[in-house]
């Protein structure tokens, strides 16, 4: 069973300005982690229709399937959707189901010209289903275009990636312990890490609200059996640096 | 004055598994505003080498200065120096005053192979001071090297976005009102935008945590008189769909 990567772009001047955080990778990273799919790459890129256009063509020949958010709303700098059907060559067409719903949603009054925007969809596209919103979602070949409002994103991102086929399940072990410092063990961690090749082995320093300082050790592939093992190599390596290894994640990060 | 553009590469598996939020993106864009300098794209790539030399030799020809952050710690995932030169085509050397710098600091005892790896710089990198920590973050011709931990991260940007050279200042002007939703306007914005063809406008949809919501109008541009017009354009839009325009940005965003 061979992993497929992904790679998500966030199209919007508003994150790049500083104005608003990205909170949606990590949505995304961890319904694909789930579903046993890589996120590869990010790419946080501005509404300007040639940056969407080479981006996208770009990342379509590199990564297995593309996510996007944001650029899907009725005002003029919403160009996602034209964006990928210039990118795919294909034309920009009235989405005829799309249309009629977000009609019925909003009243035929309330249906302006910028709205009706919102229903113009690539040939070929497939509405992304959401649970909470009429945003206009859509699927075509492996891009799939999601709304960038965080709560609409995660609705989508439910009903579409549980649907995607399975890659191998992915498993992880991590010990983490108070008082243990990355410099002091990277030279032992980077040997393990040269004895388990296939396997990520990774390591975090924490600090909690309380004051506490640490670090956190993870194993992390998809040979469960070698996780498994370079995890306890992983507990023995705290040990024998004299501290108490605790199993699992720190309650907070730094 | 022409105005310089920048992209940020955010080296690290645990952003891509979800595992940690990038909170580096917002402080670098607040900075590079103040200096009038263009954040044009973030790339978020693993510490995976064949990925990051492609990708900085890539950001390379397309912006005018790359920042990264990640990756020059003590372990064996952090090679993001190494891959610097790599992609730059010169060698890994030992700094000597950064070697010096980081023995006096954590004392001889301590300073282990893994440690001393932290002084290994590409050939004529300059070191980026910070304030808090003897993280090597260094510059190399237009890409400046920077830690991830975001209190470090943050003091690098500190102590070098204020000494590059200024680009235009960027003014905006922003108008709020509660109630307004995106679709009611968007065709009027769309005309203005195109009687404001160098000025960015932009609606940010928001929700309080009292329940209000409503959306945002910001005018941004490099032209001050142009963004003045353009902000009082919109001040009278919203009034003219019988909302009270309120100056500035909501106190919380969406």
């Amino acid at each position: 069973m061979l992993q497929k990567n992904a790679c998500l772009l966030v199209i919007g001047n508003e994150i790049l300005s500083g104005r608003t955080q990205d909170a949606n990778t990590r949505v995304l990273a961890r319904a694909l982690n789930a579903q046993g799919i890589r996120l590869l790459e990010v790419r946080v890129i501005p509404d300007i229709e040639d940056h969407i256009i080479r981006t996208v063509t770009e990342c379509r020949e590199r990564f297995d399937v593309i996510f996007t958010c944001g650029g899907i709303g009725p005002t003029h700098d919403d160009i996602t959707a034209e964006c990928i059907a210039k990118a795919m060559g294909v034309p920009l067409l009235r989405h005829e189901p799309t249309f009629q719903k977000l009609e019925t949603i909003m009243g035929k009054e309330k249906f302006n010209a910028a709205r009706q925007r919102m229903a113009m969809l690539p040939e070929g596209a497939t509405p992304i289903e959401n649970a909470i919103s009429a945003a206009p979602g859509f699927s075509i070949g492996n891009v799939h275009v999601m709304a960038g409002v965080p709560s609409i994103f995660a609705a989508m991102v439910d009903s579409l990636v549980p649907q995607m086929e399975k890659g191998p399940p992915l498993t992880s072990v991590s010990w983490h312990a108070a008082g243990l410092k990355e410099g002091d063990f990277a030279d032992d961690l980077r040997r393990l890490q040269e004895q388990f090749p296939g396997i990520d082995l990774g390591s975090y320093p924490y600090g909690l609200t309380n004051g506490t300082t640490g670090t956190a050790l993870v194993a992390k592939g998809y040979d469960a059996s070698a996780v498994k093992s370079a995890g306890s190599l992983l507990h023995d390596l705290i040990m024998a640096h004299g501290r108490e290894p605790i199993s699992g994640d720190p309650p907070h990060k730094a």
